[in-house]
């Protein structure tokens, strides 16, 4: 097995146990640790080490590529173990330590991290804990399921440990689009010029003197079920396919569209298993994350090529992706997280970007991150890589939330995450609301009238009419712009 | 006269006169005008069309480059000639009719309208008024002392007309460095790899059957006067230029610094007038308006090279640029402004972007446009495009406005153009906020304890902690978060 998975010989001797690897930690260290979603993550170091702060307390930084599985993150929390982390999660404990000010937490744009650390924005890496399923003679290791921020917490780590992951068959090697932008001003193009462009290698380079320590297991990443659409995630979808159906028809798109990229969730699913059902036709994405939808319409010929730099799905379609590794080699590639973030790639390629909002305002502002404002929910993700450089921008949310008890469109959004800038279209069950080429005084009628839930209008548009009889550009009344906000802090309803 | 200026034989006949030409336009027709601040903007046709208005109403929406110089947007405005204007404006009746509602504005992204005309996200151009020093044999136009939108508009426009700027020296040619980056799916990389790079022709394209008249003037661009820096524009400076000469010692920067973007305004040209008395050397600049200040220093062998799209300067400077334009040969290139303000180029360059703030906040939050979160000053610009993509990007502002009665740094921005993600720096007079690399709840000590007027200290802690018990990643009371700007509204002061 060591032979197999670990090709260079002088290496077969840094093989230790979890519990030995979590010994190597100390207080303050900067870790980074692969994981992106459900994919790629590390599956035993972490949780050693999260059993070692339990009698032995220490507390670190902790960079990854995204959220993780396998509880890593509410391990790591409830030990008291970390002091910082980012640049995205989505782990209830988590979340509660974070908005309880137990931790400090950078949210991040996802294609910026990279940049971060290489700047020396971000402290040093002390140790990078990286998922592969092999290394081979050069010190270099073939990545598993995600590349994240792999990259460049190798490149910077004084010290890295390898989890090799038996579960993944040695045929993932060749599905990896690995590729360095450098630092400024020597900082490399990226020469994609669609999905599939490869332009890198299919493995990590590493410094082999820079391992100490090399984990095994057989850990599978974790699965999720596919919740069907429903009638709100439904309608939502349709919205959206049948908004892309017009566009095509007027002629500013194909068929085939433009690469699509697609946050993660049920809303995000929905949308994409529409398509299965669409006259549309070679497709192709160029998001983060796939989920079973991506292969669904993979295998039913429907899409050509899906680039990401993870996966997070369902047991069967897991099963299914490891078990047919050749079938998907010239179908999908992981790329490092600021290439399938790139602002200069999204740019280029036209992608259409569908990301989920918490709340959007009437002039096309997004929250995607802070409930009430102040309290975090995941993240931005790579919301804003893809928003601001999209060909389309389309956020989706349901009109409202807690039994109509808040009205998920609002006045004036209470974070800003995106603005009105960087937001083409808005789209709930209610309807779809295409604001480009609108001045904010437009934007507003198109909302209120096609996306707001109808218990809302009335008092929406006196709030607008009141606003515009005083001027401006973008009409608020200061005074009463989060009203509706307060007066469900107070009653449990925006209602009036 | 004639013969040297139009190359064409051909087109010699379309000569005609400003008033001839303001008789081609039609009520509910878009023009694209060029005209980037004061550089290159049209000079007599809009002047006529604003005239034949007052006696013949008509309403026409008006692309430009960016903001025009000669008082075309009061003219027009005035006249009742205008539905819709974009991109940008800082014409004080241009602004108030805006913020009255009398036409609509879109404030845009700079870098993105060209895109935005491609996409067909906004109506076809009908006519572009286009400035020029010459046209040659094969039809393609010199450009004059900006390129702003002009490309997209002499492609995508129905109709041309040519003002042809005789006080504009034909040795011109050559500044300029025009590439086409084309349409999704067939988009091109921009090749750009430093600031000198030139990548295309330095002539423009045009369609000579497209061409319906030609104007004739010898008009030069509206200059103005350099404001030198005064008490508080001038710490805040020294702020910048102690950080920069700061980051130059810890290793992360080098005494080149790397490209250089700075807006316009008084603030701007005094940091930008701060380097020519520092040790940096061999700067360079790939920004979007060229300033007298960057002059001054290619002048003193300080800056070897400045990339643009526009200039804005004294008398005295532009007679120095138009008298001597052999010596900016090599030191001068003018870009369409989707390439000066490509996304991909400022982050491939390692930009670091300087811009100014009307009011930032506690967690790093930008607005750079609406006054009390609804009047409309001048636009975004392109602060945007830089802040987002920037290797560091710094926002300025004085820390009080208004005889001390508005604090520039507030708990919450009435209006949101640049959010926390994609600021790195915050400077007043009283000091320079570090943000790279904290969480939100560490930013606040940082912004209240060295940017923020002693004034309102006090009072802003006192909120931040009230906020912090409520819990939060960016703990606020939205019962109170604009209570400064309401109490300004009420009694003329932020103060208690």
């Amino acid at each position: 097995m060591y032979e197999e998975r670990i090709k260079r010989a002088a290496l077969r001797d840094k093989v230790i146990s979890a519990e030995e690897s979590a010994t190597f930690f100390k207080d303050g260290m900067v870790v980074g640790a692969s994981g992106f979603t459900r994919g790629g993550d590390t599956k035993v170091v972490l949780k050693a080490l999260a059993k070692r702060a339990q009698s032995d307390p220490l507390k670190i930084q902790l960079f990854t590529g995204a959220s993780l599985g396998h509880g890593n993150d509410a391990d790591l929390s409830n030990a008291n173990a970390l002091t910082k982390r980012l640049p995205f999660q989505v782990d209830t404990d988590l979340r509660n330590h974070i908005n309880h000010g137990d931790l400090l937490f950078i949210d991040q744009h996802l294609g910026e991290t990279n940049e971060a650390l290489i700047n020396g924005d971000l402290p040093k890496i002390d140790i990078a804990v990286i998922e592969a399923t092999q290394i081979l003679e050069d010190g270099s290791i073939v990545p598993t399921t995600s590349i994240g921020n792999n990259v460049v917490f190798l490149d910077l780590a004084d010290k890295v440990i390898i989890e090799i992951n038996t579960a993944i068959p040695l045929e993932i090697r060749g599905l990896h689009d690995i590729f360095r932008v450098g630092k400024a001003p020597n900082k490399q193009i990226i020469p994609i010029t669609s999905s599939s462009t490869r332009i890198g290698t299919d493995t990590i380079s590493v410094d082999p003197n820079k391992i100490i320590g090399i984990v095994f297991h057989e850990i599978t990443d974790m699965t999720g079920d596919i919740v069907p659409p429903d009638e709100i995630t439904g309608a939502i979808a349709d919205n959206i396919l049948d908004f892309l159906a017009h566009e095509v028809k007027k002629g500013r798109l194909t068929d085939s569209l433009l690469p699509l990229q697609c946050g993660i969730g049920k809303v995000a699913n929905a949308v994409m298993a529409g398509f299965s059902k669409s006259d549309f036709k070679n497709l192709t994405m160029y998001s983060e994350v796939l989920q079973d939808s991506t292969f669904e319409l993979i295998d039913a010929g429907m899409m050509d090529f899906a680039s990401s730099t993870s996966m997070t799905v369902s047991q069967n379609c897991y099963n299914k992706f490891i078990n047919n590794l050749d079938t998907y080699r010239d179908k999908v590639v992981f790329r490092p997280q600021n290439i399938s973030n790139a602002a200069e790639v999204i740019r280029r390629l036209g992608v259409i970007g569908i990301n989920t909002a918490l709340e959007v305002d009437m002039y096309g502002n997004v929250n995607s991150t802070h409930v009430g404002g102040t309290k975090m929910m995941n993240g931005i993700g790579g919301s804003g890589d893809f928003a601001r450089n999209a060909y389309m921008s389309i956020f989706v949310t349901s009109s409202t939330a807690k039994g109509n008890n808040i009205s998920s469109v609002v006045p004036m959004v209470s974070h800003h995450d995106h603005t009105e800038h960087d937001v083409d279209v808005l789209v709930t069950e209610k309807g779809l609301a295409d604001l480009r080429g609108l001045a904010p005084r437009e934007r507003v009628p198109v909302i209120i009238n096609n996306i707001v839930h109808e218990d809302y209008r009335d008092e929406f548009m006196d709030y607008f009419n009141r606003a515009k009889a005083k001027g401006g550009q973008t009409p608020h009344l200061l005074d009463e712009v989060y009203k509706w906000h307060n007066r469900f802090n107070e009653t449990g309803s925006m209602k009036a």
